[in-house]
């Protein structure tokens, strides 16, 4: 059996500091399992992390593995390992100090500690992980979709199943076609609501509503928030996937319900999120800073979809020397995820 | 019997309009109750209303009774009234049609019809009152102080009760002192919260020292958010109660607890809210528009007062000629509640 | 235009106090509308009334109309109607009083005010109801469809829903095939959850495969806790319509999941529910008394059946004169409803 | 420094297999901690457990040290524990491996793992438990208070707080003046709840009306339920702690609120709890198992007690050598607590 294996990793912030490297396959110890790496999902974190340090990489005293989403199966268990056999499947929780409820963190120092960023990742053929950071792995899905469920697939679960209560027949807003976006509409969907899609790209949006998406809105041609109004007889939407942020907020908190709810996921318009006062108040609108969730909704997040056999969408695959060429396409705007195929 | 009383009356936008009229006491119709008013209390917007309109004056097409918020004696009984009798206490309902849960309005036209706005107001010897626009008043409250309840009182039940959960043990940051903020006070203290009062003006926190607050903060000596850090070992605060707004909301987002919860309450520094998206993911918080409140927690206020004996804090009291000087009163920033004593 | 009209009333328990008599079309008042019924469905309670009063027919001082579910269309508004136009379609609301939130009512005399018992019921060609007391129609069931939704529909959402915030993934467990079970069974698929039901019957077993059930158990044929064990791994029910009542509460805290929730709806097995102390406490069990619910909900569901295409299972459709064999077919254990077609 | 101690141990259920023995203090292994003991409190299923084994002890391998429910001080850590330093206050968890929300265990074997059971006990000079399974200890309360948290004070505030939410004006029912009851009562009185306190001993009510019960019913002396009614004005109870069990929960159910909520807790008359359906369909009652609480429950209530100087109540205090008077002394239904003194 051979005893090395390859991994990516950084030595600083910079496409220059990213090397494939060949090294040993790690031990894990007491409470550890050697996980085999099958496939590793990017998030739009990861390219920030890797190209400007996301703030995150200053003081690398090691080299740091990126990434964090990762589907595999149990290679070994260390010492005292009670969650896992050899043989099983699993992937990974981003957050591993938050099992469930009110999770750890101050209001100075809030829960961060993350794979793939202040804690090591997981883009190498074998990886070692404490047995409480990991969940059993989806049975139906294959491993290159499984591994797109701890980030993006769990971000969009916590916003609308486990924070917002989703229900059938509620109204749900989802801006863009990203990873998250995808997953809020397929989980929507599941939950037997009326999903209404706003995107600036007719092909996207035309691939949306072969998704299931009730309604599709190009912002490009109509204002959006107009069209909320008109598909919902002035009703608003009950939930709001907010991925664009800053000055964006203004116009969920317009197209919102009254008592409806924005989930703040995503920056594309700039960290400073602001909106009206009126809207805020007159609706009694719940805007909700979403940071992906815990481990128990991950295993919800399973099961739900190993009952309905919803399958994650995946824009592209790459191979493990590829890398560079996976982040690259997270700039052009993929339409769900995009994933490495490791093992 | 006298079949004439009299009421305040607003003809236009601008304290010119504003006039002392002597009229006929109304009857009340099928389902109506004819009041007694005893005392009224002013909240910042009916300031706003009288000088500016607020946008809710420009198509007066009768003249508007100003103010929201009554204390009174049931008079008379219309047709089929079966919450009340003739010599009960009730108190006034702001948003009438709200009785409980989600309530009514739509995206595009929000749950706006209130007493002394989109519906005339009290600020009179006696009005004329739906049966289910009021409930019965608090037995151990003065009319001055029963009057206080069904905007600031409501207002801060609502953000804090209803809304917030507020448990024993919690941080709850109160900024300022004015009416909202003084109840959220109280009602953190009747829960068993710490509070922490954050003001600018040293006489006010030593007076909301003596109300009981834990801690007081004077925001021009210290920066409050790093003095919430201090005061909680960290932790932050698990409730705000965000009465400034403005870019404002940026510094509750930075004192606010993983999971905390602001309730955006006031406008002092602008209708344009804005903060940090990092402190708003990474913390999780929640913020939320608290629109006064329903029926129901009005009832609920009402019963939690009066068995725990809170006093509403009442800064001054006027007479029914006095209401203009009432209204100066606002500008000044009051400590607690203004009143005007009718009957 | 015709001025009478048909309508069943009882003048006091028992069949042979049943009679369809001739009599004039209502008149609304204000705030009342005028609906020309087109359908409407029994439930239980309604041949427990009509055959033995159900401890509220003693004092009948007027002929009762009974049941209490009703589609149809608004005919004429009294006066001040604002709710609804002549021409839209509405069905009833089961207790009017209940419009959202905590409703009425007190320990000593609960929430009671009811259609077809203390209030008047709906199965005449023409019924006059206070607007509060309906909601618009779904646009797309038909009338006869629609008139399930009232109590057995409402019932099933209450359960699942409102309280039970049933999400994708989880286990429910139904137990019959009546009105309430296989509308649970529905409104448990349109949210992603896996559905056991549980009949002693294989014949409508196979029709509930048929509707969507993922799982059929035969609780002639097996200890079905043992079943929802083994088709669980052991994780047990997260939801169970308790639809059995007495001693059967018992095995339903067996089959529950730890922190599952147990909606009690039925007494077919006796008024006095128990159960074992231990799984209560050790699985921290929830058993909740379910009673229909409030106007709110019957809203939310109409939307959700709307937007789903959901079609509520009707077993037997009676013409207005057979009112009295449709009595006789629920003693038979319909499989879903039975409707009387009056328009 | 002494390498021996003190330590209790039974080998089979009875109290003649119970002896207090002298052996090595315990080493702490990797994430473990040596606590020097303080004081143990009992519980009455400590009891039971020693007298007649419950169901834990037939197949014992080892002595177990009884009792659950610990506060002490950190005398030595074991290599990678980070949650505590040498010298610091903790008080145990009862079911160490509930950290927060759900929990683990399944409806075939619920969440059962507990210390002085399935698990070691704590009545030694010293033990080691998991870091995981300890908690930072009060500031403000000694160690013998500090002591009777873990089971006692934490299944009321989960009842009362973490699951029913009480909120000031609430009505609170207590029945009995057990560790449970009297701290039901404390933590009711914190969120500003009225009280009512139902005994048979009058000398008992007299004390609970000294901790601050609003009202004291002598359920010898008239019906409980009667007289909830005429004390709430007909309401009823917000919530019940329903110590007692078996029918008695058919009385509970009587006297609870519409909504209201029932803590199932305590089994006094009988394993197998029964009420009537109608009050609990027509109030739409909550019956909840409730079972201790979970860790992060425990730090809010200690954070809650330490904020609010509230001192658990304490009935009777025993020496290390005297623990099966303390076990005589439970069958004597003490007025609160019964604490072991060791250190």
């Amino acid at each position: 059996m051979t005893t090395t294996m390859k991994r990516w990793q950084l030595t600083a912030a910079g496409r220059a500091n990213l090397k494939l490297v060949e090294t040993a396959i790690p031990t894990p110890g007491p409470g550890e399992v050697l996980i085999k790496v099958a496939a590793v999902s990017l998030n739009y974190r990861d390219k920030l992390l890797v190209d400007a340090g996301f703030g995150m990489l200053d003081p690398l005293t090691e080299p740091l593995i990126p990434l964090s989403d990762v589907s595999g199966i149990v290679a070994a268990c260390g010492e005292g390992v009670t969650r896992f056999a050899v043989g099983e499947r699993i992937v990974s929780t981003f957050l591993p100090d938050w099992i469930d409820g009110d999770g750890p963190g101050t209001a100075r120092h809030p829960n961060g500690r993350n794979l793939g960023g202040s804690l090591q990742g997981v883009l190498a053929e074998y990886i070692v992980l404490n047995q409480d950071w990991a969940v059993c792995g989806p049975r139906k899905l294959s491993h290159t979709e499984a591994s797109t469920l701890p980030c993006a697939g769990l971000t969009a679960w916590t916003a609308l199943v486990e924070r917002g209560r989703v229900r059938a027949g509620q109204k749900v807003v989802v801006l863009g076609t990203g990873g998250v976006s995808l997953f809020s509409l397929q989980i929507a969907l599941l939950h037997g609501a009326e999903v209404i899609v706003v995107s600036g790209d007719d092909k996207k949006l035309a691939r949306a509503r072969d998704l299931g998406a009730h309604h599709a809105i190009n912002r490009k041609r109509e204002d959006w928030v107009e069209a909320v109004y008109r598909l919902t007889s002035d009703h608003g939407a009950d939930h709001i996937l907010e991925t664009v942020g800053g000055a964006h907020l203004g116009k969920s908190l317009d197209a919102a319900a009254v008592a409806g709810r924005i989930s703040l996921i995503g920056i594309l318009e700039g960290l400073d999120v602001s909106g009206g006062f009126g809207a805020f108040a007159r609706k009694r609108v719940v805007v909700e800073g979403i940071q992906v969730g815990h481990r128990r909704a991950l295993e919800d997040l399973v099961r739900a979809f190993d009952l309905s056999g919803t399958t994650p969408v995946i824009d592209a695959i790459y191979g493990m020397n590829d890398f560079e060429a996976a982040l690259d396409h997270l700039d052009r705007g993929p339409f769900g995820k995009i994933v490495v195929e490791v093992g």
